[in-house]
């Protein structure tokens, strides 16, 4: 039995909801564990026995709330103000996919462990997807502004796309969201390619290729999904050069970040006929500014960073969580460490 | 050899585009054909020994353009004009899936054979359908208005769909359209649930019922999927009663026919909130009249019946009728065989 206590920081609602199975969790594992309630607000500091705890931390999505992309609500930075300040701090898990929220860079800068929410809303992030590529293959885009005019417009010749098993996808970035669009995509019967620093077959891909190989895919791509995590190699990946070497009959999906892509090159596109469609989640800036010349280009479906939304989610997410904490009870290995030094050694696939 | 001369009355177009194809065919079994044209309008009769030499008919999909669903063009009259009055006609093919069309009654009504294109653009129709589901299902009828307003606004937990592994469709008829609709709707993780008169299981189906079981399977159903043709027994097959045996959170989709529903009570439903949302392609009345309520129903899609537009359905459709035309010169059983007495022997599947 280790009787010296493991502080947990967790939201107020984490607590009350999960308080008693992470400690029956912690008591059957030999853990003396003392949960943590973060205030909601900055500027209220903790007892200082209980901040000396603290090591460690679940940023959960209650938290959040309130957050915009730029400007993150007060719990999220009284939830660091607390947890940056906790010397004895060994391990973080956060409510997100990405790890390029700036409310986590004193974390990775230090030697604490990060481990994110990757994969716990995949699924209906990848359903949204597929549908959007389905219903703008099959002419949704037309049909739906005909519908607003009360006109009965069936598709032009030259706006009908190719039967979809006629058409290829590229998929930029094969972490959880990106392989189960492959997946479905395979089952509807596109040609699927993948793009990922990693090697190896992935189910429900046709084959896999290195970044350096992009440019050679992009002239024969019917659509093109950016589900990869913004970083240094990434940022600007979808620039005006590489929109000119996308067929005019290609679609642009984006559901990773918005930094991933050259707003006003894509905007311009698919105002001048140059891509078919857009299905964009992601924005560099969020909320989406209101004069943006995304909202009304051509055939483009917007939704706002929100493609993920599910009631199912919560579960998800918990169980990500609760996965973890019970590694790190065990001494096991972490699921989604996104750890600098971890990630150097992976093939940096994520979502 | 069989020297007698069989007169296949097509289009100019098909004469054009398959006429070598369809002699070379004819030759290896040793048939002799005369293609004859077909006038492109009415009141210009055939000389008296082409009429008298026709036994085969394919109303193909360029006779149809121009046609609406009541008024059909004067090509689709000019064709019957000419095939009706076929003394010796033993054989009509139909670019269609169904065999509602009014101008297929006099064929219908004598000892003629009649087969239809159903299937050929079964799997086109299939992916709009599923691509509807998956949209309406993931929030973009609310998205799409949001961004109509350049609205940044994610959608209210009241808005959100069961996770999509948790909806249960219900798929009535189970010709080509119905099947393929339940292969991709279980890819993606629903329950499916198929009604149709004939048993057995189906590939993609976790389970099928008879249509009296109907009423039973509509208060647990989130998707209700109307793919079965036009029939004494389908007609008003989703009245207002039955509406009213959906749950608030349930979806509609038809793209059977119109009459399968009733449009008022279904428009009234979307207005009330008792149904989540719809996708019709099909209606009682096409061009769908201007003053429909169905146009700006809440949470509704619509499509000029053209759910299956798509540039490989020609060669689907040609692929179709040269597989019957090889199974008339060899004897055999035609596929699509939709002549009433052949039909009352099957399921009645049909798309």
């Amino acid at each position: 039995m280790n009787t010296e206590q493991t502080g947990l920081l967790v939201s107020k609602a984490v607590h009350d909801r999960l308080g008693d199975q992470l400690q029956a969790l912690a008591r059957a594992a030999g853990h003396a564990l003392r949960l943590i309630v973060a205030p909601s607000q900055r500027g209220q500091p903790l007892p200082a026995d209980e901040q000396a705890s603290i090591r460690l931390g679940f940023f959960s999505r209650d938290i959040m709330q309130g957050s915009s992309k730029h400007t993150p609500g007060g719990a999220s930075r009284a939830f660091f103000d607390i947890f940056d300040a906790a010397p004895r701090a060994q391990w973080l898990h956060v409510c997100s996919a990405g790890i390029d929220n700036p409310l986590y860079r004193p974390t990775l800068a230090r030697a604490v462990r990060l481990t994110t929410s990757s994969g716990g809303n995949a699924v209906p992030i990848a359903q949204t997807v597929v549908g959007a590529i389905l219903c703008q293959s099959r002419g949704f885009t037309d049909w739906l502004a005909a519908q607003a005019d009360r006109r009965w417009q069936p598709l032009a010749p030259a706006r009908m796309a190719r039967d979809l098993h006629e058409q290829a996808a590229v998929i930029v970035g094969l972490g959880p969201i990106g392989r189960e669009i492959g997946r479905l995509l395979k089952a509807v019967g596109l040609t699927t390619i993948g793009v990922r620093r990693g090697a190896g077959a992935i189910p429900g891909l046709d084959r896999t290729c290195r970044p350096d190989a992009l440019d050679e895919l992009l002239p024969a791509c019917d659509w093109l999904v950016l589900a990869c995590p913004l970083t240094a190699e990434t940022r600007g990946l979808l620039d005006a050069r590489r929109i000119g070497l996308l067929p005019p009959r290609a679609g642009v999906v984006n559901i990773g970040r918005g930094e991933l892509m050259d707003e006003t090159a894509l905007a311009a596109a698919l105002r001048e006929g140059r891509l078919r469609s857009a299905y964009l989640d992601v924005f560099a800036t969020e909320p989406l500014p209101a004069d943006s010349p995304l909202w009304d280009a051509p055939h483009t479906w917007i939704s706002p960073h929100n493609a993920g939304a599910s009631p199912g989610n919560d579960r998800r997410f918990t169980d990500i969580f609760l996965r973890n904490f019970m590694h790190w009870l065990n001494g096991e290995p972490f699921d989604n460490d996104a750890t600098p030094a971890v990630r150097a050694g992976n093939n940096g696939d994520r979502s």
